[in-house]
Formats: structure tokens, sequence, C-alpha cells
């Protein structure tokens, strides 16, 4: 029974958060850093984008949770530290600021950078903005930690879910940020979550790198990997329950905990994508396997045309098929049912891969709705997928036509 | 000596062509189905799209051409004749009609639609079209063919060279058309091609099939590869040079002339990409090898991130570094270098991976220009090559939010 509470990243027994301004981003109301603390160590574990290009922040982070361990985690936003020949030195500096001003070994901190690419991170507003942060670390600073690390993001992303582990009450929350260049592969954009359930590093990493290729991996805006993405959890073991040092009963609970976090963060961030007006969910059943099943999901939900369409909240069901058809998957486009979804109702638009009559009214109807689901039915076994994604719209468009200006 | 000539798919002897209104698109200043009439039966090669979902027209010319050898193009521009349970049947019956109004055999028609998906293609307007189009067949009717077949296309996209072959003079000429739904692979959007040189059909398949991989494959639009991509060929052998049955020199002389079209017709078809405003050219140098430079060409091209910033001419060359870096392409990202060029001059901005300072003022000055080179140089090898796309604007979302209505 996994249960939603309130709380975000600071719901789980332990950890406190805050984000403040300091001075990163020129713009005095926007929150540009931010701060997740634990009482004491947690296991640790984080996956990294695929981009041969990685952001520096990224190779710190790497090298510090290698020990399975981690206390603390500094995030700035307006700026990636990526491509920059002071990257590492800089990433370090931040990390070892965090680490003083909490009192903690130097490589337990997680430290993150999301913004613009290639140019230089300033550190002194970071070396004033860590102390603010120490000092506004509290049981309720989820949701600043949340506002710090966005960038074009329009809304907060957090969540947190209450379950039982051998009879003890555990906690989990998460923040992230979205929004643009996310099309994550074995990683994704920036996500940080908290639980106080005890679990051994190696079952933590077991249970995220499982969980992320039906989440994360699954989500695509644009397109476009990012150098930065980075998904981590921290878990310190303040709930009490036994440590889960093996797959039984508690991990399998863990991991729907751990699932129903990222599926809420993965709508949030695909229904928050740059300029978008919709969140869209491609699922696919009836393919021949679980990586055919994936594979037309993600190239349906990347369609540039299918996204546009459904921005015009247009019937076009032939950019689906063709998406289908230029997947690589191995399917026969003979036996492919689509239907479109939303809380409207549901409409058959394609059978056996041609067009069947249907009132383009109900359609239209169905998906002027803000979150559509896309059904494809492929009628060649029993694998499964859904991939999330956005509509294309005038504002993506505005948003990177001057997005460093 | 390639030399460029007017007349487009009429240059070469003994071709004539035709466009009309006949009824297919409701407006009636718009043409919507061409045709191409050799005097006499004609060598002939196509390629075809990749997807998985093919137009029926595909399906039927593939046939055709089996053996060779076609005299005729029939294309009608509005509906795509694609997945609909009739399609290999209306095509056909619209190859058949034309093949009888010509005279010409019933096998040497090449066929094509381009347009909507899914929506059955009425054969009553073809009926009436086919007899305005034999009427109106001239060496005049190059235009008029090269308007029959635009979809969103602006810009008409015709071309013709003259050449010599064995002291014989040669002409070459083509149309095509392009826009939305473009990311050729093995085939490409709408191209014909017509020439009075005499070459065997084996030898003609062999030049087609060489050449597309490093034009029509090396565009694309907005990364959906479409359900009718053709690029056709005839050739009539009426310039009388001696027919090219081998690789050599006139061989060679032949794929000069081929090239030079495809390369017009590709950054015609590119420029002019749905709602584009530029057009944008990818050169990558220094590649391990060739494999590795188009990779990484074509992923910078295809970037929604990169596309939406030269949209508002901003030098954000992040950009095109993370998509070299989620291209897939084996390359050292500290070796790159990356520089922009126009008419106004060109500016590096990025050297061995990470930022140099540049004037942001020259580099407004250099992306404000209508053709904008990417230059990348990997610093690892002599691999090289070049694709073709454009800037993702407003329009390209306006025109695909509602393309049925």
């Amino acid at each position: 029974m996994i249960k939603r509470i309130d709380g975000g990243v600071c719901a789980a027994k332990g950890f406190l958060a805050s984000g403040v301004h300091c001075g990163v981003r020129k713009k005095r109301t926007k929150k540009d850093i931010a701060m997740i603390y634990s009482e004491c160590r947690a296991t640790a574990a984080a996956v990294y984008t695929t981009n041969l290009v990685k952001g520096a922040p990224l190779l710190v982070t790497k090298k510090h949770i290698a020990d399975g361990y981690a206390q603390a985690v500094i995030c700035n936003s307006g700026n990636a530290n990526t491509c920059n020949a002071d990257g590492v030195e800089v990433a370090e500096k931040m990390s070892a600021m965090a680490a003083e001003a909490l009192g903690i070994r130097a490589d337990d901190v997680v430290v993150a950078s999301t913004g613009v690419i290639g140019q230089p991170l300033p550190l002194a507003p970071i070396a004033e903005g860590i102390p603010m942060l120490v000092k506004a670390l509290s049981r309720e600073g989820g949701t600043d930690a949340a506002e710090g690390i966005m960038t074009t993001d329009v809304v907060k992303k957090e969540i947190a879910v209450e379950f039982t582990l051998g009879g003890k009450t555990c906690r989990m929350g998460g923040i992230a940020k979205g929004s643009g260049m996310i099309h994550p592969n074995m990683a994704t954009m920036l996500v940080f979550m908290t639980t106080d359930a005890a679990i051994s590093a190696e079952m933590l990493r077991k249970a995220l790198t499982t969980d992320i290729k039906k989440t994360f991996n699954m989500i695509s805006i644009d397109g476009d990997t990012s150098t930065n993405d980075m998904v981590t959890v921290l878990a310190n073991g303040m709930a009490g329950n036994a440590e889960i040092t093996e797959e039984g009963e508690d991990f399998d609970t863990f991991m729907k905990a751990l699932n129903t976090l990222n599926v809420y963060l993965c709508r949030a961030i695909a229904g928050d994508g740059e300029g978008a007006t919709k969140l869209l969910e491609c699922k696919v059943t009836g393919a021949k396997d679980e990586a055919c099943a994936k594979t037309v999901a993600k190239s349906v939900i990347c369609s540039s045309l299918l996204k546009a369409a459904m921005f015009g909240a247009d019937a076009n069901w032939g950019r689906v098929l063709c998406a289908i058809g230029y997947s690589g998957a191995d399917l026969d486009v003979n036996t492919v049912d689509v239907s479109f979804r939303s809380a409207k109702g549901d409409i058959l638009v394609c059978q056996n891969g041609a067009g069947v009559p249907f009132s383009e009214e109900k359609a239209k109807e169905i998906l002027l709705e803000k979150e559509i689901e896309i059904l494809v039915s492929l009628g060649n076994g029993t694998g499964e997928a859904t991939a999330f994604g956005c509509d294309l719209t005038y504002d993506y468009v505005k948003i990177n036509g001057d997005y460093r200006t």
C-alpha cells in the first residue's frame, strides 16, 4: 500500500532542505541554488547521462558516491558548468564548500548544475549562497529546494509517499527539474529523491537502475539528451526498518514506492516540457517483446509532426502510423490499431493498419484535453511499454530561440 | 564540366511534362497532379522509403520498374494514398489510366502520391486530370509539373545541367518536393529526374543508390521518415552517347552531373522545410571515418534545440556539443572545434571541447543570414560529411498543428 503524503524531499525522517537566490541568475526573484541534507550518512545511488559530453558536476558526483554513501546534495540552476576548462575544479570547490559548511565529509556531497552550457560558473555567488542554504535548512524546505533547481520549468515538481516495511512506516520523497533538452538515456534530467527506509547501497542501486528503464528513460521532450542528466536517491535508514539487503517482499514494496514517485515525476516533467500545453502518453501493447514496445512508444512520442498535431488537437493518426513504421521495431503494420483517449473518452481511428471512419467532432473533444493517451496495439505479442512526452508549440520555439539572451 | 541550364525536367531530349488542377485538392488555384513523359522507353531506377508503412504507389512503382524500364511518371499531391485498404488497387488504376491515355505499356508508369495519410484517394478527379495532363504535355511543362507535386512547399524546386559524354552533349534535369516529414533513409521525399544520356539500367541504379547516401539521405527537416519517399530517374538515351555499361570516365561524369542536381535539390528541400527561415548545413571534418562524420552531422542537424537557436540567430554552441555528444559516434569530445559560417564571415566558438571568447555581435551578424554553415572539426581522422536541414520556427508548429483542416 503506497500512500501519497505531503512534504516532498523532506517527508522522510532526518531530511532537511532549502533553496535560495545566490546570484548565479541575475533575476533576484528566482531561486538558483538548493540543498538537501540528511542528519546521518545515507546509502546513495545515481544514474547519469549517456551523452559523451558530460557536465563536470556529474564526474565529481560519480567519484563521491562510488563508495555507495552520501549525506547532502548541492545544486545550482542557471549554469550547467559543462564544456568549461575549469569545470571539474569548480564542481569540486562547490562540493567542498558545502561539506565544510555542513561539517560532513567532502566526498559525501552530491553536486549538480543545470542551465546554459559553456559559460564558466562563477564561484563567488555559490560561496555566498552556501551559508544561506545551511541556515535555511528545515523540514519545510522541500518546496524551496524544488524551486532552486528549476530552469525553464513552469511548474515545481515534488512528491512524497508513505509505505510500510516490516511494520515500520517509511517515507520517500523526490523533486525534479526537466523542461528542455530532455530525452534521457540510461539517466535523465535532475531528480533528487530521499527515503528514510534502510536499504543497502547495492540494493538501492539495483532498485534505481531497474526502475528508470521504465520511467525516466521513457520520457522525451525534444529528442535532445542533455549533458547533465542525473537521478539520485539517498536512503538514510532512519525509519528503523530491517535493512533491505536482498530481493524479497520488502524490496518489492520499496520498488513500488520508487515507481510511484518516478511515474509521478515523469508525468510532471513531460507535462511541463518547454512550451508544452499537453501531457502525451503513448501506451503500446501487443508488441513482440518489451524492447519492441519501448522502441515504438518512444518513436511515436518523439515525432515532431505528431507533437504539433496534438498541439492543434488534430486526430492525424497517419503520423502515429508513420512513426511506428520508421521506429525500427520488428512488427507487422497490418495488425496495428490506434486510439486516442482522454478524460472525455476514447476513439478508435485506425484498425489493422488502415483508417476507420470516426467522428472528427468527438476526436477534437478528446484531444482538447490537457492529458492525452495515444494507445497503440501491435497485435503481435504481449510486450508493453509507456512513453511520456508533450506537444510541440510556438512557445517551445520561442523559449529556445533566445534562451541565452 | 557540368553546366547549369534551364528547362528542369524537360531539359533532356525527348522529355515532356505537364501539371494541372484536377480536384484532389479543393483549392482550384493549386495544381495537384503532374506528368512526365519520355518519347521513348527509358532505363529507370528508384529508391524508396525504409518506413515499414509504405505508400501504396511505391509498391506499384517498385513492381513496374523491376525490369529496369519506364516511360512516364504520374504523381498527385494532396493525398498520399497510404494506409488505405484499397490503396494498391487505386494506384494500379491511376497508373493504368495514364498508360492508356499515353498509349504506352501499363508497367512503364511510375506512380506516386503525396499529402495526407489515411484518407481514400478518389479516382474521379484523377480520371478527369489525366486527359488534361496528356493534352498539356510540352517541352515547357517542367515548371507546371514541379508545381503539381508541391504540398506545403513554398518554393518550386527544379534544376537542369548539361555535360558531355564521348563528345555528345547530354542533359539531366530534376524536380522535387519536400517540406515536412522529411528525414530520408535509403530513399527520400519525391524527386523525379530525367536525362537523355544512354546508361544501362544496372549502372543507373548504381549511380542513384551511391549518390543518395551523400545527398538525400543526409537531409532532415523534422526527423520524421515519410511513408512515401521516392527518388526516381529516367534515362532515355536520346543524347546519342555510347551507352554507359560499366564504371569509367563516362560513369564518373554522369555521377558528377547527378550529384550536382542532387545537392541543389537537397539544399532547396532543406531551405524550404516546413516553416523554415534558414538553410542549415552541418559540415563535419576530421572524423574517424565517413560513417562517424555522417552520424555527427545528422545528429547536429536534427537537434530541435539547435534548430530553434538558429531561428533566433543565437550562437548557442553548447547545443552543438550536446548533439555531438549524444550522436552515438565514436569520438573524443576534447578535440572538437565548432565554428559558424555564412556570407558575413565565420567565427570560432568552441575549441578542444570548451568555449572560447567570441564577439556576440559578430556571431549575431553571421547567424542572421539565410544560409548558415555549422562547421564541426573532430580532430580524429579524415572522415567528412555534410547534412542538410533548416531552423525550427513558429510556422513549423502552425503548419503541422492543423495540416488536415
